[in-house]
């Protein structure tokens, strides 16, 4: 019987946490191996801020790297004290997106920003550098279905006040921020990541409690998982794939206090894979995930190709003993080839 | 300096989950100390299903319960087995309610009924006997937040349709659940946890993950907490305490498959006092506990007094060493006396 395969340009992963020190030795692999390219987040711990801090982690990745094939895309994160002497050299030193979060809203983001207004000369710096701002749109403090929506006033005032200001809503959660991005200019973009694809709030606590679901912006209703799928499989270049795979140990998960992210690095690209097919989308699948994102970002399409074959399996249980991969035990129809 | 007082009627749980074994001889004092009586939920493993299992669960507790001051209220389990025939020897067996959870919704409710329409002759037979229908009023397979709302037309069926049977809806957590049961004849009250007067969604899911606030039904939003809080302190005797206790081991709640309910028996009733008080509802507070619940079930008013101070303390971090009570590491403002 022939195996059904799927060979196409290498993708991009437009949002990915790599960590840093043992946990970047463990998990890079899980995104050099898939990924040509992956837009690094800047919510280490310490963080990275500036050029040098960017530097340096350009370093210590491609150090882990082994012989090439993979390229880190660097940020800084925008806080409170960045200044647009902050962009300028950062962009110099070509990190190319600055990442805003806004106060305590995810992971490591007590350091966040506490007020977007009062950093419109760095977005003014960023515009003019040619930098994207990626943002995690939600806003602190209200009730947490709602985060999404009350941040997209932000959004818009953000678009309409830097016209030349590329910027990228990051994991989209929401009906109502899909159409939202749609209706703003083609400066603005929004990444899509495989597990809000597939899960909604009830794979988080409608049944047991399901710590390795729960993240940030949380899943939602089914509705709007369909239109998360619909913008995802349109072919619209608003939309483009960033995984948001953010690993953490099996303590800090099972515990009285658990860590929001999903370890999705290991599975994104099969259980996509899987998404388009359900919807007879994959004539659109490159597109999506080798395709837009690089053309917002300016950047050259990925030499080299993936296949996939469609080869059901089940997610392993755990990743280097000490993670649990999205789609952990559960079937998953696509697999990387080779 | 004096410490403010409240010293009233011995109150009343009209749910609580005592479990049953080496479980019930670690829990049961937390409730036993506190309150005269409890309605003691039959969802044990092996469920409680008929008139034998009540006397002989019943006599496993009152064996526990060293020297008196605590009477448990026997409930049976109504599934798809249960015939008119298990209701009547129950009924005079002293068994006060028949407890109803659709299939699935909550922890041990995998024997649940599948067809309510299908238990008609059952509830019929309630109503001649004079047994108490609780429900877990969720349906199952709507999208989480829902449940209970989707749930409503089936109470509104039974009310119309056993117009004598007495009927508790339980643990409510959505404002439309309180309007539901307001507009609905007197033989239909309703149930509130301390655990839903204090929590919304946000502390399950919109900080880090919080395993001990998972409950269900889930709590939710802070206009349906705000509603709950109304009915509570109204003085409408269609609304009284049922605390939903459930306590379950840690390793069963910190892990990746985590077990819903809230151990709140050790802190529920000085919790209730805080609510209370912040609403200046003090003088409705022991209706509330020792009021309404008694009344609709027609038994006599508790004898004897328990005196609450307030005398603001953290609450303990462990039960037993094995479980983590309500409020755990909170500011608690008053304690049960003595």
């Amino acid at each position: 019987m022939n195996v059904p395969k799927l060979t196409m340009r290498r993708p991009d992963d437009f949002h990915v946490h790599l960590r840093d020190g043992w946990t970047l030795k463990q998990v890079l692999p899980a995104t050099a191996e898939v990924f040509a390219r992956a837009l690094v987040m800047p919510n280490t711990t310490p963080p990275i801020l500036n050029a040098s801090d960017a530097i340096r982690y350009r370093s210590e990745i491609l150090g882990e790297c082994g012989k090439g094939g993979f390229t880190p895309l660097m940020t800084i994160q925008i806080t409170d004290a960045t200044v647009p002497e902050t962009v300028r050299t950062a962009s110099q030193a070509g990190v190319v997106a600055g990442k805003l979060y806004p106060v305590g809203v995810t992971t490591n983001s007590e350091n966040g920003a506490t007020d977007i207004k009062a950093l419109y000369q760095v977005f003014g710096e960023m515009e003019r550098a040619g930098m994207v701002l990626c943002l995690h749109g939600e806003e602190p403090g209200e009730f947490c279905l709602e985060r999404e929506s009350y941040f997209l006033d932000a959004l818009e005032g953000l678009a309409g006040s830097f016209p030349r200001l590329r910027i990228v809503l990051e994991h989209l959660s929401s009906e109502e921020a899909v159409e939202t991005v749609l209706a703003l200019p083609e400066t603005v973009a929004a990444t899509i990541t495989a597990h809000h694809l597939v899960l909604t709030l009830d794979d988080v606590i409608g049944g047991k409690l399901q710590p390795h679901h729960f993240c940030k912006p949380l899943p939602k209703t089914p509705a709007d998982r369909a239109a998360l799928i619909e913008a995802a499989i349109s072919g619209n270049p608003k939309f483009f794939f960033g995984s948001d795979s953010a690993p953490h140990r099996i303590p800090t998960k099972e515990c009285a206090d658990g860590a929001a992210g999903v370890f999705s690095a290991p599975t994104a690209l099969p259980v996509l894979a899987g998404v388009f097919e359900h919807e007879d989308a994959l004539d659109r699948f490159e597109a999506f995930v080798s395709g837009h994102g690089a053309r917002f970002y300016g950047l050259s399409p990925n030499e080299g190709a993936i296949t996939l074959e469609r080869r059901p399996w089940k997610g392993r249980l755990r990743y280097c003993g000490e993670y649990v991969p999205f789609m952990a035990g559960k079937p998953i129809d696509w697999r990387v080839a080779g």
